[in-house]
């Protein structure tokens, strides 16, 4: 009897404490809600239960999975493959925008807006199979380091978010992504930095042609998987509204807006970048990640803002 | 003892032989490639095997996995809306092509090209919401009733299809719907008729508008799901080469293609519509479901093709 009951005893001390699955995230109301939305949905019980088919999640990308600044990542890939091609064969510099471009010269090209840009996108990012392209992506991403940081790009992911989506999807979520950003640039590396496939990645996205067993990328944009395209692109995709939504600027807001205006349980939730000492802090102002209606009217619509200095207590990965 | 071997003889009666899991499909050649095709890839120690994340196989819907003659279901569905809509308001019948359509003569629709398809369209597939019109694809589909066999439309299935994407997906492959057919169509009742989620359709598709927390259906048509265009949706959706693709027609030919091209082991599946007295028998001549190359090219390149009136002993689920 003495022995079953210190084995007893034993058991009792060896039953761990669940484990925290956002270890990362302060214990502030945000994780606090995050916690509470997730128990709510998953909990047969509950009057709030959501059918595991129905955990659809959706996450922009810059900003809100990985870093943004200066510039979108993407477009620093456009410029330094640019350049190497315009080192080989300095005839593919055939515009002002190119050779500003070239020379890495990024305000030239901000300022000649979408006609710009599709100019530097189309040296970079087509004429090639889109195998091709992303082998490239994903060599460029071995070797480029982040102007101001040093870091690997794909290294300045959120560690706060990794932990988001691995809960999310222990708890039989999908977790898609919903980027403004190219969806073959995207899927380069989505895999392996968030553990979300290529089937489960959207973004904008030009055309392509079908040629002898190989689909090419041809220049041009023919979605735009931002603001009012990201419900669009979701319904296109997915063919469900989401329950769960994060983005963190104004180019999520139609996506927040539609996944929170539907029946039942819906959460939405915005990073505020606040944290100038870990990360960046920007908001209403600037050419990248600009968030003003977000702050103005996500809390009243209830959506949860993360206050990334005060909520989360590590920002990369270790 | 003797108790002792009676119990482990009853145990070796009543080990059961594994089940069949293609009991609709004749013991042909066709039914052991695709299960030694099967078997290669999902064994770990097979030089064949393919990680479950890459076990994509596309399906092709009408003629495919659902019955097509003597017309695309979806055009009837577009006919019958017509002519209730044109009930109630006459006025809709602006045209020769429409009132045509209203009136049943599918001829004259068809004279009219893709022009005429686009004017029926406009009126039964587009001003409302995605939701509203699926609801009401689910709602027809519960009284229609097709013109020579009078069975419900979603009946008219294939039995040894639903098996074979049963089959798959209980060995972890992703099962895809890359139909020629509408989008939100097919969603409206695969996952009823198929197991298939709608994140798991893609199709031809119209644009569509986001407003206030709706995604609407325009007039239009902005993706052709067919021919070359299936790799490119496919790779627009998917993001991967599938290992397996299934179709009937010629619109059928480059999914196939593109997905047998590819390194590794690779399954093509054409069905071949031969058996006039339980399904339709038709393949090089007609307006539906035309089937020329694929029957003149497939075998050499490998490709398995069903002979519906001697592979399947059933057509229809009981």
């Amino acid at each position: 009897m003495r022995n079953f009951l210190c084995l007893a005893a034993l058991c009792l001390l060896a039953v761990p404490a669940a484990a925290d699955p956002l270890p990362s995230w302060a214990e502030t109301e945000t994780k606090a809600a995050i916690l509470d939305f997730v128990e709510r949905v998953t909990d047969s019980d509950s009057p709030d239960y959501v059918t595991p088919a129905d955990r659809i999640a959706t996450f922009d990308n810059d900003g809100t999975l990985w870093a943004e600044q200066p510039v979108y990542f993407q477009l620093i890939y456009a410029l330094d493959r640019l350049k190497e091609k315009a080192d080989a064969d300095p005839l593919i510099l055939s515009s002002d925008v190119l050779r500003a471009a070239a020379a890495g010269d990024v305000a030239t090209v901000a300022a000649g807006g979408i006609e710009a840009l599709l100019e530097v996108l189309a040296v970079s990012h087509s004429g090639m199979s889109v195998e091709a392209f992303q082998d490239d992506v994903r060599a460029w991403l071995e070797t480029a380091r982040h102007p101001t940081t040093g870091m690997r790009y794909d290294a300045m992911v959120y560690q706060p978010m990794l932990e988001l989506l691995s809960y999310l999807r222990d708890q039989d979520f999908q977790t898609w992504i919903v980027s403004g950003g190219g969806v073959h640039f995207i899927r380069a590396f989505a895999e392996r930095a968030y553990n979300i496939p290529p089937e489960q990645v959207m973004g904008t996205a030009g055309p392509t042609e079908y040629v002898d067993g190989a689909v090419m990328k041809l220049p041009g944009i023919d979605f735009v998987d931002d603001k009012e395209g990201k419900p669009v692109g979701i319904d296109s995709r997915i063919g469900k509204r989401p329950i769960f939504a994060s983005g963190n600027s104004d180019g999520d807001f139609a996506m927040l807006e539609y996944t929170t205006s539907g029946d039942g349980p819906r959460f939405g939730l915005l990073v505020h970048h606040t944290d100038a000492d870990r990360e960046f802090a920007y908001d209403r102002e600037g050419h990248i990640g600009v968030l003003n209606r977000g702050l103005d009217e996500g809390p009243d619509r209830g959506w949860v803002i993360v206050d990334m200095a005060n909520d989360w207590t590590q920002i990369w990965p270790e």
